[in-house]
């Protein structure tokens, strides 16, 4: 098993970079971190809060000599960054992600890195925060990290990245991408777009009606659309990226909403609480996995 | 102004119910509370906590000589609850209640009551737990309670309802039945209809695939899905009793979440990043109201 992983290249230094770095200086001290970030001001704070061994000044810099790089990047700025490092790429080094939809980054990366010792990953995880100051060391903790190798990966790379992953903190958990990106739209995805639809839905209605609505909004509305409150510039990405399984479980979705809908619609009170009672269970056997 | 509320009944000891008992104890420990709820073992935790003055084997027997009588019922049993009261009702006494709905409650009461003196209440606080023994002295602390009283209500018993709700620390709002309806229509039951169907498609889906699909499920889908553990009988009585305007607001939510899901087919990155923003701008505002 390969896991003499020295020298680790971050790519991206937002929330889930940032603290990356955080987690592998608290757990892995003797990694030598490099980073790159194009906002110069991102840069700015990483230095100052001294989360890198080394800051470079551009994604071929940081990568030299890199064990394994990993970007953390917007999902739709996967494929020009990864092309951006095709010649600076040592044989031995590790080329992995953390973006949140799987099948067609994976595909990026490939494009981009033919040659390259691809483990695609992703661990769910985050905030509605953004940025290095967002960023903790003990965000991956308890949490799932799910690797989407092609079958004909290198078993020790794939092993390399779950351990780096596990020594973070994370589950670690291997599937194909594309039950990935289902799994994903089901559980964060299209929850996402129905958050943003449900505050923009209350909002378009306030400025119809011209009286207040979300300002008697409690806290069962307020952690209903915490995820809101998410960068739209990742969550368009992920969107666009994940388009067919976000349409399928929208279906999936509607398909459901509607059904109770017309129950509510009937009058039908016994098949309503039946319905209801039945989510409940299942949002109950959520909690205790939590 | 009539503020001299020395007895009150609360009818239905539930989360609500037994919350404005336990804040009636702290903050008008003067008051005296007597109290009724259909279930012998509700009844039987309510003694146990000590949470009212007088525990009654009878809603009748428990609104005897009290100059308020605050019904705490799924909003399904308001009408048979009031009817049964007709003739145990001083002269004096007002009637409340905590509905989540406003227009058809307020309608039951009357018609239960014709010479009643009414004035229907909600205060817009709860938890997805329920029963006395999840109640709290501070639910409704810097909570907003919405009163819906008719044109011809008498003014001193709007002002006694409201000063209670004051006095227990929420703020008081007073709007037409039919407004309060439809702005908890988009901030609360529609949002919990959505929360239900999410965890209900993702369950059938799992079903279906025959892989966990749940379990992978983050921080942001246990906020996004916590109201989907709200009591299903209480919410049954909701969707039923606020028809018109859970379909109303439905459509309204239909029309923003197609329209961001084909930005999403059309792939028209800069539509649904402004889309995005907006939502999170609104979603933001909503946090400083907090």
């Amino acid at each position: 098993m390969r896991n003499n992983l020295d020298t680790v290249a971050i790519l991206g230094l937002g929330l889930i970079g940032s603290s990356i770095a955080r987690a592998m200086r608290l757990k892995r001290p003797l990694v030598r971190i490099r980073g790159y970030d194009s906002s110069s001001e991102v840069r700015e704070e990483v230095r100052r809060l001294e989360l890198v061994s080394t800051l470079n000044d551009s994604a071929q810099d940081a990568v030299r000599g890199a064990d394994i790089v990993i970007l953390c990047v917007p999902v739709g700025a996967t494929d020009a960054v990864a092309r951006s490092l095709q010649a600076c790429l040592s044989r031995e080094c590790i080329v992995t992600d953390v973006g949140s939809t799987k099948a067609q980054v994976s595909a990026a990366l490939r494009r981009a890195l033919p040659e390259g010792r691809i483990v695609p990953a992703h661990p769910i995880a985050g905030s509605e925060r953004s940025g290095p100051g967002a960023g903790s060391a003990h965000l991956f903790e308890s949490r799932w990290c799910i690797l989407t190798p092609e079958a004909e990966a290198d078993a020790e790379d794939v092993a390399a990245v779950a351990d780096l992953w596990r020594s973070l903190g994370a589950e670690v958990e291997i599937m194909p991408p594309e039950r990935h990106d289902l799994v994903l739209a089901a559980i964060s995805h299209v929850p996402h777009l129905l958050a943003f639809s449900a505050v923009a839905a209350a909002a378009a209605l306030e400025e119809e009606r011209g009286y207040p609505i979300l300002a008697y909004a409690g806290g069962g509305f307020r952690d209903f659309t915490r995820i809101a409150a998410a960068n739209p510039q990742v969550w368009k990405d992920i969107f666009l990226s994940n388009k067919e399984a976000v349409v399928q479980i929208s279906t999936a979705f509607r398909t459901v909403s509607d059904r109770l809908a017309s129950l509510i619609e009937g009058s039908d009170e016994g098949g309503l609480l039946e319905e209801l009672e039945c989510a409940r269970q299942q949002r109950f056997s959520l909690e205790a996995d939590a």
